[in-house]
């Protein structure tokens, strides 16, 4: 299937849509997830158009993985989550809900349940305090 | 905490145990789980020591993350899966079961669940069977 130019990832790289961005380089935009499921999920995408892991360049793959491992390390300081969870979703049966590929990095604590993928929005002032210090966590990193 | 040279993908970057192999390269190992939560459920793992994703070096991170793609290609293809998931965990709270990194491959089929994580051992003629495939399609992708 063709790349859909209007998916709301697509727009939001375009900067027709907002988002709590995290961090930008030259490949990737990071942002926290609207409807986390839970404290901290973050989102890690390349700016070059693929829907799926297989469609990506090495290089566009590359640049994403070591971008999700930065926020990784920040979303933890910042949380302190005891643990993380790294999941790409490749096709709609495996649950991907935008056609752009994406990481999720969902942070794990001990006796809460993950929330269900996508379903409740969270507060934007939580976000936008949460997004003030992984961005800091980015800024020093220990 | 340190890393633990005796755990069991340890032993195996070793070869003092077996494994289902799929593919190998100067930093990469590929093998099929053997207590899958689907078919053609596949690990790829560093061969450079480390317990999370957050201790892997950049080079060691980059070539796992691209021999996780071939594999995904060649997975897809060997098995026909409509889609895939691919997962790492980093820590016991969130699913980790053996401390050193490792991304998971596992197709999703329409309307079969996932099995539970490290429940049930496959046959071991099955495997064999699965490996001969994807590693046909790595030698011929389409």
């Amino acid at each position: 299937m063709a790349y859909d130019n209007n998916n709301v990832f697509a727009r939001i790289l375009r900067g027709e849509l907002p988002c709590v961005r995290l961090y930008e380089n030259a490949d990737t935009l990071a942002f926290l997830d609207i409807m986390p499921q839970s404290v901290g999920h973050t989102l890690v995408l390349p700016k070059a158009p693929a829907e799926f892991i297989t469609d990506m360049s090495d290089a566009s793959l590359a640049a994403t993985i070591l971008s999700t491992r930065k926020l990784a390390n920040a979303v933890q300081q910042a949380t302190g989550a005891e643990g993380l969870l790294i999941s790409q979703f490749n096709g709609a049966v495996a649950g991907q809900t935008v056609p752009h590929v994406h990481f999720h990095i969902i942070p794990r604590y001990p006796d809460v349940p993950l929330r269900a993928h996508g379903r409740d929005k969270a507060d934007p002032a939580e976000l936008a305090a949460l997004a003030e210090k992984i961005i800091a966590a980015l800024a020093n990193p220990v």
